[in-house]
């Protein structure tokens, strides 16, 4: 089995996977008991906010722990609001192309009276930081730009968006959930205020993610109760599941250089050859992307069809986000960047893992291939296009 | 070492830890993904789900995966009171009690112009169904009242105070955390309408726990984005810290009758033993309290103190809660039994473990004696009270 579907989940890593196991076994005490258990749980807790902080080049006390980078942004965003309606600012400034646990909590404050402005996403999938600085009024509160794409893998000019936020004095939020452990980070140089991330994105467990927020901003609870987490998330702290997370991250975060090198070069093969399939079209930049990320639609084929036959053949892909796979309108990501609806539809999301070998980008081309011709053939769609009946789009 | 904090939190069960690792290893699958192996960990979620429903006595799709307890009780509580809003009833009744993610979340709605009414609790812990009933007004919209009390372990005659409600067409919610998987629950024949539960408290994983609610409540979402859950509550889903919780919870139902049995037995000795202390106890009811429960004040002494001393001689318990022990406050719920406030301080709550022995409970009251004596030797106010200054309150 080939798995690239690492956009949607990655499996754990053997040092988190024996974190965790380790920690379940012998540290189960509650970090808030003042007994030796209890005290143990919480200096682990402190070692791997100390470890999270310092790889993304913030300080143990900007990091909150949550159950994952959706509890994370809710957060986030609610407090960025509840800061702007304090100062009767009610503006906030995001894009198309979000993940849903962004756009679904703009929609969420537009219904209690705030202004959102969905900035347009250029047909490479990029925003640009003048289009911010254009969006910018002076009752804005929040941007919100996704650090990397989860569908087409595009990474955002979040410096330059930063930089700008900073000079109009406007709290930056990123949804960092596809980047953090991919790409490098840091919050400082990076001009970030608040950013969001999940563990399982970059092989720790899931129901574990976290929340930074730059000192001086003050976050509203999205779960009350008692006074973890400095009283702002309230729950018995995961301590195995985030100890776990910190482990994965470092992991990540010392083996970044080569794993990106080498998964560029294995996502740039695969790009090159899926291109020479007629009436094919890369969504996104072919440069500011992922590392692993491949994302495609061919015109005339369905893409269900397209993940189950390749299923049948061993690899596990995705035409799109995870989260709204359920779903059987086409991904709100590709018609953001101009995709028509019948060609959206048939797309698909190859997101490599770092194990990836040679061999196995070799028969992913192979297999894709193979499916979009074999599914062609059996489209009425297609053979009305190749009769010239209708007009081909890509 | 003798952990008897778990009320605080419990060690995983070996087939819980096992349950986790195998999926953690083996399963890692997005739920939401089409192909085999998200599949595969869609069918390990809803087994769990129909595991946990029938324990309870629930149906599967009115079981809601959550990161714990505290975010289960703020969800059924926000849920509640948007329904009741919308109706223009925006009274609620619970108790003076309650675990600090209930009444955080009362407070809350105390600022956007709901009604609290907290009753009084009864000297043995108790609340009474006749005063539910005698608080419920038209604009009641909610009733929550805990299962057992997470400092007292005191249960609550749920049954009653559910026929109530529900004779009176008013939401019933429980925080039964302390509850599941220790005493027996229906939700059909205890009239229960909501129920938060959390794993980490019957030898399941930290970061993850469950809310019921019965058919026809419509829940608000806490998290926003994904459409997990039914699209009321967004996240990739923790499948395999969700089964290991199943897994807990089917050993624990299975084992309630065998353990009730013997923690009743341990409780009751070191109960009967620790009231020979002079000036000393027992809080909350003798008998309407979970198995494993003691929790005692003891007149002119500190209740960190004694706590340090009995993890010098490996006893691990707290004095209360295991949320708000970085306060310096008094436990509310000792507050609320009409401790006062000296007496309250100088609290001892014992949580005793499935695997306790005869000679720990002959270890921990031999313990617990020696230290109460010890510390009043030191006590300037135990001497005051010797010396007839003063008079004993207990």
């Amino acid at each position: 089995m080939i798995y690239a579907d690492n956009a949607a989940t990655t499996r754990m890593s053997d040092a988190a996977i024996h974190k965790m196991l380790s920690l379940m076994k012998d540290n189960y005490g509650n970090p808030s008991s003042l007994y030796g258990l209890g005290q143990e749980a919480k200096e682990i807790l402190e070692k791997a906010r100390e470890d999270v902080a310092g790889i993304i080049g913030a300080r143990p006390r900007e990091i909150l722990f949550t159950s994952g980078g959706s509890e994370a942004d809710n957060q986030a965003i609610l407090s960025a609001a509840d800061l702007g309606r304090k100062k009767g600012k009610m503006h906030i400034i995001s894009s198309a192309f979000e993940h849903h646990a962004v756009l679904h909590t703009l929609e969420r404050l537009k219904s209690e009276g705030f202004e959102i402005t969905l900035l347009d996403v250029h047909e490479n999938g990029i925003i640009l930081p003048e289009q911010v600085e254009d969006a910018i009024r002076d009752d804005t509160c929040l941007v919100t730009i996704m650090f990397a794409n989860n569908e087409i893998g595009t990474i955002q000019p979040i410096r330059k968006i930063g930089a700008v936020c900073r000079q109009k004095g406007v709290i930056f939020h990123t949804d960092a959930v596809q980047a953090v452990g991919h790409v490098p980070i840091n919050v400082e140089d990076d001009n970030i205020d608040m950013l969001s991330a999940s563990a399982h994105k970059f092989h720790g467990p899931k129901g574990v993610g976290f929340l930074y927020a730059r000192k001086g901003i003050r976050l509203k609870n999205l779960i009350e109760g008692g006074a973890q987490e400095r009283g702002k998330r309230a729950g018995t702290e995961n301590v195995p599941g985030i100890a776990a997370m910190a482990v994965a991250l470092k992991e990540a975060n010392a083996g970044m250089e080569e794993y990106t090198s080498h998964l560029t070069a294995m996502r740039d093969k695969i790009i090159a050859e899926l291109k020479e399939i007629p009436h094919s079209a890369l969504n996104g930049d072919e440069v500011c992307r992922l590392p692993g990320n491949v994302n495609f639609c061919f015109e005339g084929i369905e893409g269900e069809s397209l993940l189950l036959l390749l299923d049948d053949k061993g690899i596990q892909a995705s035409s799109g986000s995870a989260c709204t796979s359920g779903s059987l309108d086409p991904s709100h990501v590709l018609l953001a960047i101009g995709r028509v609806h019948d060609v959206a539809h048939g797309s698909l999301r190859l997101s490599l893992g770092e194990d990836i070998t040679e061999d196995d980008v070799d028969y992913i081309i192979r297999s894709v291939k193979d499916v979009v011709e074999y599914l062609r053939n059996f489209s009425p769609v297609w053979r009305d296009l190749m009769q010239g009946k209708g007009k081909f789009i890509l």
